[in-house]
């Protein structure tokens, strides 16, 4: 049997990972041809349109990404054929080091010092101790799990929500329409890690906007699409929402002559807040490769009816 | 007796803290002038020249901010009477709050991501580990304890120095100029929060920057005179250091006109890394009071020898 490689990697990122898996793996052959014969696993990041259609011996799609939404949107992907997730410790963590600094940025005024720097106004601000803001975490995935953990060390009153009931030490976790509503109404920060999915899909809306406090603030590490791109620029211009920290978009590259790029309180990443680190994503990827051969269950299988 | 306030607070400020210190001390007398009869002890911040100046009686001098190397230079202050520094939790706690924020900036590269977003450049920066950022935390007081603990927290490389020897959980903790060149050859960022005295002004010069790497960055959260600014500047334009990230200057606040404000590698706080809570203080301000009114020993004595 083998395994495909289906990805959009450089051609020397891909062969340092394909040494890497044949180190690891010297049992198993690679390959990165579709037509090859015998293929029945398939290791996937940004897969290219049909790389996974006529496989019939296909058994397993393992995604090397945490987010699967354009997998699941890809006709061509074969929708019988189980489909993990990838749920890496060390991309949780880089997650969590990036809310952290959105959270510390906004909760402490240093993008309003940046501001400052750049017109040399040296003007001290209010100082709010971390308890005294709420910080409201959507989504208790591993990543958004892990960022609520580390804001409620430091300090921050953390609330969590999630469209299925989950635990989370020492963070408040709620679900439902009504309990999205109040904890919007009554957050300092939102801090989005919520999977795309239909339900999801344009959550941040005008309405949204409207039922936030003036002096909250919006950080979207998960989806472009979950953001109405134009009803964010519209509330932060008429003073609804205070500031936007995003790492995602509806068109990545974000366009050049996108008004967001310019937008002096809105924070621009460019899909970087957790990039899989390959080392450790293999060694996940490994696992599920060796559960499968092994006939062990196989970890984190995407529920494709909820779509994550 | 009588407890003089001696500061440079805004009359509204004043009066707020005057009757904080009023409900929880009901049967102390406060003053606000140097000539009223029966001062024994002296709560000050930013005391005016010559504030406490022929008091005979005054017994304690009461620092409400964290650093005395402005009183231990003022030769009106008399120097045989005790004189406490405020180590105030909360302040701690905001110091580590700056430290972490200005880590993560560096370790990921959000500083660089903010020059991308002014050139609507999208670019994904490489991704490293917490623990292959190797973190020396100058100082190991209270705020420096702190710093380090979060940064330890969070699976960073710590390690730690001070001038006299110093325990810290999870960081390795140095002492003596060997162990401090050694350090700051192999650190890839510098955070600074030592006192301020003779024998650390100036410690950032030519000479030390040389010896540092060139990907290496500095964070000065202590005292401006810590660091020689025409030195720190070159060393950046030559290579020498990849950063600074500034919350303190020589002189306070940074004129308009000064090179830092507008260097591209610099970023510039106005000296807002750790205010004063001054609820969180005058609890430990009040502590100390009613030591001194029992007889037991007042805390967070200076020793003015060496200056802290």
């Amino acid at each position: 049997m083998s395994i495909l490689l289906a990805t959009d990697f450089e051609p020397n990122e891909l062969a340092d990972w394909r040494r890497m898996l044949e180190e690891t793996l010297p049992d198993e052959r690679f390959v990165t041809e579709h037509r090859e014969a015998g293929i029945d696993i398939a290791l996937v990041a940004n897969p290219p349109p049909g790389a996974l259609r006529d496989l019939p011996g296909l058994r397993l799609i393992q995604s090397m990404w945490a987010g699967v939404d354009k997998l699941l949107a890809d006709t061509t992907v074969p929708p019988e054929v189980p489909l993990a997730r990838m749920v890496d410790p060390a991309m949780s963590a880089a997650m969590a080091e990036t809310a952290l600094w959105a959270v510390l940025g906004l909760h402490r005024g240093y993008f309003d010092y940046a501001r400052q720097q750049q017109a040399r106004e040296w003007r001290v601000l209010p100082q709010r101790r971390a308890d005294e803001v709420h910080v409201v975490v959507l989504g208790l995935g591993a990543m958004g799990a892990a960022c609520a953990r580390q804001l409620a060390a430091l300090g921050y009153r953390v609330s969590g929500w999630a469209t299925r009931a989950a635990a989370v030490d020492g963070v408040a976790a709620h679900t439902g329409e009504a309990a999205l509503s109040t904890l919007l109404h009554e957050a300092d920060i939102v801090l989005n890690l919520l999977p795309l999915t239909a339900a999801t899909r344009g959550l941040f809306d005008s309405e949204r906007f409207t039922g936030m406090k003036r002096s909250a603030s919006l950080v979207n590490l998960a989806r472009g699409a979950h953001v109405v791109e134009a009803d964010l620029i519209a509330a932060l211009d008429r003073g609804l929402l205070q500031r936007a920290v995003l790492d995602v978009f509806a068109t990545e590259p974000l366009p050049a002559e996108h008004p967001l790029w310019a937008h002096p309180k809105v924070t621009v990443l460019p899909h970087a807040a957790a990039q899989t680190d390959l080392r450790s994503a293999t060694r996940v990827a490994v696992d599920n490769v060796r559960a499968l051969r092994a006939g062990r269950p196989v970890a984190h299988l995407v529920d494709r009816g909820k779509g994550y």
